[in-house]
């Protein structure tokens, strides 16, 4: 059988461990007796419609990919772009052309719900066309928000550095014996998975932070105060987590409140700010100490709290959408099945991309208390082994991370 | 000869390793066998004041007091209490009242240039009153700022936590292919020492942040938007690095240029959004994408990435001001006296409180270079040994950092 060449892209916002789920890619498509080449799309799919591209083995080492491991960001460069709606568009037979130019027979497109509308199309006009290019879809979001699996790779590494720093902010408020606010804005817009992963700083029953907000439930200033005001009763210090995307009952976003507001390229709200804005009003409305806190895009880039079981499903997520697209799949994204029992252990799964792409999985309200202030210990149940295990980062001459550049 | 206690005290804002100088302190005491008790203030000479004490290997035990080693934070807590200016004032008779209860010979106060002056008020009126109470000063700041020293223990473990932040920020930026611009906002008000680690983040000659602005230099808007022309001209992606304090030709801070300001208990300037008003600035001045990232209170009081050679030094920092105040030594400071030749290494030396409290030392001019948007290789040469080393910090059930509390 004619060897077929293996093509693997990135898209979407960085992660801690986007780059391990590429490496399980690589590594497995080098593996492959029945696969040729193994390339990689520089900046997604727009890129490669620009013939921009980099070959495994060849342009990195085999020793360099090694590093992809612990190596945060998206190591082939990502993009935002956005495949036509339309089937007949000259794009798709464009990009189809090129794919046949590097006899490719295999895709893999690492990425979140966005990424998978290109994986959706991808396969869809290769069905309309009669190509028997195979089209697979690996996870990837810090904001766990993918529908029809159970997590999301880069959400653990991601949650553990929200928890681990929250601890840490805890630690600085309580240096002080004059009463405080501290209020950290965390990254999610509709989804409220990496907020809620706050409550892991707790050491204790009723350990700060003692407030926590998510987008999920509509969010109302007047109760807020009085809930901080309760919990200013209870602790001198007091630690409130928000999403970036909580929101009033009328949909009004609570950084609008005060900031002016832009739009990306996918049409997202650019946030940034509702934790300033709550700032000023506790501040106005409370005789306290106030501070807010942004975690902004360190929190998905950083490797410092790199969750080892993030870091290996990412890298299994990889192998296995490898093992699929050869098996003739396509279509799919790899999903995250959890087992029953009491050890948490988890099995690969496919799910159709046409049922992902453009949804987005919430938080369950029941997992939402205390009048939408507080998250029940059923997340905790679901979270805490996904921020399992520490990976030793390879250090540099100066003892600072050592990541791999594409240079 | 009668055994006398020793009492220590943290004061100032938190670090990585003023718990290291404290478990020096701690440790060397609880061995000396002309030492009785080893007491704590809890929040600084103001909760001693109001009686509020601890005593190690009674309140806290033997194992805890080890993990005050990767404990951040102040584990005693701290104040922002100054004593009087006037030796006549009758709190000083009520503290040496209160020390003489407690039969205190020794007394080592952990913190800044503010906390100094607690030492030079404390060892002046001893003098004064003919105590043969012994107060020495070990020193503490992220800021770096003290001077008479070479350096200070916790600007070690922050200079690497913002180098390898703006490491990671640069992958999170280089991620797409479009001109953007990324200002990170660091720590310093007067001193820019932590902004400069910034450029230890290069891992070659013109790689980000390619603009570093410090405090010690006049900031002019005009200039600063050529300079960053210019080097998006160099690189799609540019970082910049300033300190909080930045401010004109005039002394206006450019964070008041935009944003309100408030006032700490020390008269100090609450400074916030330096890195906001330029964001604003660039995005309505030049056709890119431009965000900004306050590293904020995080930069302070992680130990993610703790340097081996700041623990060490604070450790050792804290033994050597047991061992001065035992051999009669008062009124003076820990100093670190870096020793000639090309292999870094210290030898601790004692200098008059006196002239360092309320005194700031800056980054020397001639180490300002680029029109002041970058820094000169010898500070490199300064820096570098300063974060080297990695520490193990010790983690819970959840892998998460595991401090020791007071409770």
């Amino acid at each position: 059988m004619e060897k077929k060449n293996l093509l693997v892209g990135q898209s979407g916002g960085p992660t801690a461990v986007i780059n391990s789920s590429l490496y399980g890619v690589v590594k497995a498509g080098l593996q492959e007796a029945s696969v040729g080449h193994v390339y990689g799309m520089l900046n997604g799919i727009e890129g490669f419609l620009q013939d921009r591209i980099w070959e495994f083995g060849k342009d990195i080492s085999l020793v360099e990919i090694e590093k992809l491991k612990t190596t945060p960001g998206a190591y082939l460069g990502s993009c935002r772009y956005k495949l036509p709606e339309c089937m007949e568009d000259a794009v798709f037979a464009i990009l189809f052309k090129k794919l046949k130019a590097l006899n490719i027979g295999y895709v893999v497109y690492i990425g979140g719900n966005d990424s998978m509308d290109t994986v959706s199309k991808m396969s869809r006009y290769a069905a309309k066309i009669g190509s028997d290019i195979k089209v697979c879809g690996a996870p990837k979001t810090v904001d766990n928000d993918l529908v029809l699996t159970d997590h999301t790779p880069g959400f653990g590494s991601a949650a553990k550095y929200v928890a681990t720093t929250v601890r840490e902010i805890t630690i600085d408020a309580n240096v002080y014996e004059t009463k405080s606010v501290t209020i950290v804005e965390i990254m999610g817009r509709h989804a409220g998975w990496l907020t809620a992963a706050g409550v892991l700083a707790r050491k204790y029953k009723g350990d700060n932070p003692l407030l926590v907000y998510l987008p999920e439930v509509a969010f109302e200033e007047e109760t807020f105060i009085r809930q901080v005001e309760a919990a200013l009763e209870k602790n001198i210090n007091v630690i409130v987590c928000i999403s970036e995307g909580i929101h009033d009952a009328e949909g009004v976003l609570i950084c609008e409140y005060g900031n002016e507001v832009g739009v990306d390229s996918f049409g997202h709200k650019m946030l940034a700010g509702a934790g300033k804005h709550l700032e000023n009003l506790l501040r106005d409305r409370l005789a306290v100490k106030v501070r807010s806190v942004e975690l902004n895009v360190v929190q998905r880039c950083s490797t410092m709290m790199m969750s080892k079981t993030d870091q290996q499903e990412a890298i299994g997520s990889g192998t296995f959408a490898v093992a699929s697209v050869l098996q003739g799949v396509t279509g799919k994204m790899i999903s995250f099945v959890r087992k029953p029992g009491d050890t948490y252990a988890i099995s690969y799964g496919l799910e159709d991309v046409n049922e992902i792409c453009n949804k987005e999985k919430t938080v369950p309200l029941d997992w939402i208390i205390a009048d939408g202030s507080d998250i029940a210990d059923a997340f905790l149940a679901y979270c805490e082994p996904l921020i399992k295990g520490n990976v030793d980062i390879p250090c540099d001459g100066l003892d600072l991370p050592d990541f791999v550049y594409r240079g």
